[in-house]
């Protein structure tokens, strides 16, 4: 039977959601239970890779197993698995449904604070200047709808199509935090935080909005060859239509 | 001149406030960063000391210095002390003023959550355990007035009078977590840790009401050798008489 998995992590202790040749993953450390588990190697495949040092409060893995994979399965998981990471629930799902393919949209966060804070360093990047947020919001604009983001993925990406589509996109105070909130139907590889390091660079007045223009019209990922830290950015939720998550 | 400095700290990878002969302690990180500063040894005198792993969003040092300390230094001072402390504010007092005798409360909150949550592992407890309300709250309905807190008390202090004033005192849910939130004139060494580590007891039925009572009553601190840990408590506010805080 196939199930989705419900993931929450947080990515400060981990190279990254992917399994990799080094360094812990949380693909790796989730593995590794399973295995233990149920004494026979269970592959995950994940819906969104993120990378070393970013969070989730919610991402997806879907894997195959035999029989049932009852919420027993799940509490011996979380209690297996690093305190970094949380199993929230298993779906059952039909043969086909795929974590990857069939999400639909991908939403994410990126946390900064301008005063020190010492609890969030983890989870926020203190990024202490002055913003125009009149620029901020201009730029933001210009990413909504269908692109080619080429000129915001990292090099070496082994994608052909670069067109995302942007369903939201906006920068917002949440408490005593500034938030870039960006939802789309996929994501390039670097491309959140790309985005975020160029419009902050809008925003302080070292691009124009005319420069931010002519890189995003670029499609060439070494035109913005920059990226905010890891650690600030949040994805929150990854969306499935209905009938997948139902199992038919 | 005479100054209070306000902090908030992470109290994670600290072997409490005060200076001990092991360990990095928040008085001995301000003040290596004080003697830097101004070429000459500063001593703090703190207004709390929380204990190991414990944290503050707000406690109070007075020092005294010759010839003023401009807002430029407490700059200076944050970008020199670790990323979990923050010296939020100085005060200009006058020469009589004390941290530690002058404050007239302290109030802190013990978090608790229920559900596995990477996000809070170190500034919460982490209790799975269903917890019978009406119990906390007669338990906590206990603690309110002037009490002997020996019971509560952690053995070997050095202090002859175990008498503390509560002025509030409830159990409370914010968000997705428990919250212990008590307040009073002084609080003996471990109480609060002491008191949430008996009221859960309580809570899930090991101990009685009158348990809990006689436990109170016993003045005796061998009598309730319980402690919640460090990291789940927050000192949250200490407060002064206005005449303290503003120079004559």
């Amino acid at each position: 039977m196939r199930y989705f998995l419900e993931v929450s992590y947080k990515g400060t202790n981990f190279n990254g959601f992917q399994i990799q040749n080094t360094g812990k993953t949380i693909q790796g450390e989730i593995q590794n239970a399973l295995l233990k588990l149920f004494k026979d190697p269970i592959i995950l495949t994940g819906s969104s890779r993120t990378d070393a040092g970013v969070h989730a409060l919610q991402n997806y893995f879907h894997f195959d197993i035999e029989g049932a994979f009852p919420m027993e399965k799940v509490y011996n998981l979380n209690s297996m698995i690093s305190p970094d990471i949380v199993i929230k629930r298993r779906v059952e799902v039909g043969a086909e449904a795929h974590a990857r393919f069939d999400a639909n949209t991908r939403e994410y966060k990126y946390y900064i604070h301008q005063s020190k804070n010492p609890f969030i360093q983890d989870t926020s990047y203190y990024y202490p200047y002055t913003l125009d947020w009149d620029k901020l919001n201009a730029a933001t604009a210009l990413v909504l709808g269908r692109h080619d983001f080429s000129s915001f993925s990292k090099k070496n990406t082994q994608v052909n199509n670069h067109f995302c589509e942007i369903f939201k996109a906006k920068w917002y105070w949440e408490n005593e935090q500034i938030v870039f909130n960006i939802r789309g139907n996929r994501f390039l590889r670097g491309m959140v935080r790309a985005l975020v390091a160029t419009m902050l660079k809008v925003g302080r007045g070292f691009f124009s909005l005319d420069e931010f223009k002519s890189i995003l019209a670029a499609h060439d990922c070494s035109s913005a060859d920059f990226s905010a830290p890891g650690k600030g950015l949040f994805l929150v939720e990854v969306a499935y239509p209905l009938e997948v998550i139902t199992p038919s």
